[in-house]
């Protein structure tokens, strides 16, 4: 049997206070990625990059995920015309997430519910626990019609949460 | 063999447009979740829970999370001192991923490096591949020294991260 070199893991110190950018996929070769408007600071979404759509938005600035469910990659707005400009991304200390500030383009709502955030619904805190308890929408504003946008069938069937 | 029910799925209207909290956990059994300031808006880390520490955030009001490298509930500050009080949690369109919005105890330090927010270095956009760029730190201040509070033992040995 012959051994291949492997590269020598980098320390914990270099990636953490290191400028060297090694982002760490997973086990599925994916990264998590938390997006918030430039403009308010919400969240608006958690999607995921594999390398090609992270290689692809740090060269166009425009913003690239891999789509789970569809497993192909997604350029956001493709199909809605809601893209996002990356203003800034950052990385975290040990280099398993990523965090982009985004302009929105389009109606500027990024979710494929129509409202600008996905985060619209709260989960109340300390009334009972967390099987049963009843979701509040905060957000109820939809800024374009899914059905219009992604089609009545394709709507009404639900299958638009694989856009995710 | 002895069929056992399994109950229906659910249908995306419902998960989508309703109000019963069904959050839909990942292989492993984790939900990622951002948290960001409540006072300042940043994002302060992606971290991941279980259904008990979520059981336990939701019920108590203290962020409570599963620490995937040490395989153990983790309070958040149980260590350093660095808590974080729940002022809002919010699920997103499909349910598989959260976000907190929090009041930081302590010294108000959410990384383990002593920073206030592990998202601390930006990658740059549009000036080449991912490969070899150059991260620029963005946040540079340590509001606590991790040899102090951890011990210079495991800070020297890189041992801090598995925190996460």
């Amino acid at each position: 049997m012959t051994k291949t070199k492997t590269p020598p893991p980098r320390a914990a110190a270099d990636i953490e206070e290191g400028t060297a950018f090694a982002p760490k996929f997973d086990a599925s070769g994916l990264l998590p990625v938390v997006v918030t408007s430039a403009a308010t600071g919400e969240v608006l979404m958690l999607a995921y990059m594999n390398d090609e759509a992270l290689a692809r938005t740090i060269e166009t600035g425009e913003a690239q995920f891999w789509s789970r469910s569809r497993q192909r990659l997604w350029r956001k707005g493709e199909e809605s015309g809601n893209t996002m400009r990356v203003v800034e991304m950052r990385t975290d200390c040990d280099q398993d997430a990523l965090w982009l500030k985004v302009e929105m383009g389009g109606a500027e709502a990024c979710c494929h519910t129509g409202r600008k955030s996905c985060f619209y619904r709260a989960v109340p805190i300390g009334k009972g626990a967390a099987a049963g308890v009843a979701l509040t929408f905060v957000e109820t504003e939809k800024l374009f019609d899914p059905k219009q946008v992604y089609g009545h069938a394709r709507a009404a069937k639900g299958t638009l949460k694989t856009l995710k």
